[in-house]
């Protein structure tokens, strides 16, 4: 038998209560004392460690045996937030999840070395941007596809807002572009890679994924927070398909904005969406429009990176509000092993030559 | 051009940026001053109404052109809350969609009149109950639900803590104990129906759901906050399904528990559950175990019970640390249209004593 183990910081008057609530609640959540003693003992959340920091600030540690998650990813959020998201004042700060839990699981498909094969970037960062904004026509979109892959954008992916509205929807979007990309590969010997957001309904997303490939792209783009996790997984996990993705943090906020309750910002912009498969994971750069800290930032890049299991390590992509003069900064921040994702920055001006521009800094960092 | 309009409240001395960042961020995400007329015109979200309480809290209502939603529950869901969910100190209070908007979904299948003829009960409440804790074998869990249709459960649904675990996979729990709800219901001349939990791998859920109906079930409970809202429209949707559909609350908790980031109550709880497809929306009562307070609870049942365009109206489920000398003070608050979900509780003293007593305090409302 072996066990995730959760850590939580309470900020409660009536930790003890919200801890025996906590271990009950995610597992058998019926009375203890009327559940059989094997149940007590084996099932039931067990706390390994607690301490208090004052009367309100409590840290617990809660081992539970990894069993109950079914080794699936669906499982797995409900033990570790189902109901207990219905709590005041938990904050998820900390999960160990042992190697046999994690082993089960295939991850990212390609990971950094995967990615790095694919773009022929020995060792500078990967360079992605957005095609926007909604209301063009795929035929614009599509131009500006071409000028992306002329000026050697590695990554073009569709703006997280394109779904299948009228002025490009879907099936047509993604083939033009598509196409447009394969013929600008080969025109400026370029191997650009365009990822269509793949924010489909439910019973079309995978076979959507498929039709993406079938279509030429060279990756997907997937929206989690509002997907699902595990809708994620399945696509990676597809032999079919086998593509890399990128991962947006649309809706993902709700678990992260809030310091007294839902998670630390690594364990779901790096260990969450690792563990279902992404290869790329987009988080909001510091100082941009978005609300994270430096020290968020740089939390969540570095467990991109740090060993899990077999699990293969990821791409940090920072992105949100940045511009080329800030590239040399943002690189020494993060490093090498960092997909740099500009969008709007790029159109302020010359596309084509602030595109060529972001390329050429890049390059810098290859040797 | 139709448009819905959102209510945020926003607690930040920089509302007015925080203004115009949402109402680009969520459309366009693009220099404003770069994009065409048009889309400034047509497809940025519009102030249409502000109200400063204070210097740090201010009202306002965006309104948005429909068609940047693809009518689609996950643009939908994007349009709403998939950046601004980044953004600290923004909470949505109010949420218009349009008819033309509501009219694209089917919605609900049954709602509360179609529960009321598939459970024969004309004007009580609907008793509901879940089979627990984890840990016992499918067999056992029968045994369970054929003394709940004995004591007349109209509802008798897998907690929602059952997956896959090895103690009761999900293909042989779902047979073993719709078996035995269909003899327990002929042999006690009952119409109880069990509905198992979807909690299943995204590529398997929609055929999860058309194999437990294959097996007898007569409903099934699904976890948007786990599979998504849109894997609920796409179960609802479905010609072959075709069965009511309960929704849990797991995970959902992250958009409604801070005051001043994520969604009011009903907006989750009732709104964008019903555009989903649940016919019954289960949340926590107020002075159990959670922290739902008596007017958010309230909110919640009667926005399930109001008119929303063409969407038939869906019945509130409590649940949550419910006993039963509390079900009159309950259901003078809540009404008739209400599931009354009573889980743990049953078991303190004899099961089948206990949940005779329950459906006998129930019978009362028939008359």
């Amino acid at each position: 038998m072996t066990h995730i183990e959760i850590t939580y910081l309470i900020n409660s008057l009536h930790s003890k209560e919200l801890i025996d609530a906590i271990r009950v609640e995610q597992t058998i959540e019926y009375p203890f004392e009327l559940a059989p003693t094997w149940i007590q003992e084996q099932i039931v959340g067990k706390v390994v460690s607690q301490k208090e920091f004052d009367k309100t600030r409590t840290e617990v540690t809660i081992s539970y045996n990894s069993e109950i998650t079914g080794f699936e990813i669906g499982q797995m959020l409900n033990v570790i937030w189902g109901n207990v998201s219905l709590f005041r004042d938990v904050k998820i700060t900390k999960i160990n999840f042992p190697d046999s839990f994690l082993t089960k699981f295939k991850g990212p498909r390609f990971g950094i070395e995967g990615l790095r094969n694919s773009f022929k970037a020995k060792k500078r960062p990967i360079l992605a941007t957005a095609l926007k904004p909604m209301g063009l026509t795929s035929s614009e979109l599509a131009k500006m596809a071409a000028i992306m892959v002329k000026a050697g954008i590695d990554f073009i992916k569709d703006d997280h807002s394109l779904a299948n509205q009228k002025w490009a929807v879907w099936n047509e979007r993604v083939k033009i572009i598509s196409d447009a990309v394969s013929e600008a590969n080969a025109k400026f010997n370029r191997n650009s890679v365009y990822a269509p957001s793949m924010n489909r309904p439910a019973e079309q997303i995978l076979d959507a994924a498929l039709k993406a490939k079938g279509l030429g792209c060279g990756a997907v783009l997937v929206l989690p927070g509002i997907s699902g996790f595990d809708t994620m997984r399945a696509i990676a996990d597809s032999d079919d398909f086998a593509l890399p993705i990128m991962s947006h943090p649309a809706n993902l906020g709700s678990y992260i904005m809030n310091p007294n309750h839902g998670f630390n910002h690594e364990i779901i912009f790096s260990t969450f969406k690792r563990i279902s498969g992404a290869d790329m994971s987009i988080f909001p750069n510091f100082a941009g429009r978005f609300s994270f800290s430096k020290e968020e930032c740089l939390t969540i890049a570095n467990s991109c990176r740090d060993k899990l299991a077999n699990l293969k390590t990821i791409m940090p992509t920072v992105g949100g509000g940045m511009t080329l003069d800030r590239i040399n900064e943002i690189v020494d921040f993060y490093g090498n092993d960092t997909v740099l994702l500009i969008g709007g920055a790029l159109h302020r001006g010359d596309l084509l030559e602030n595109a060529s521009r972001f390329r050429e800094i890049i390059e810098q960092f290859e040797n």
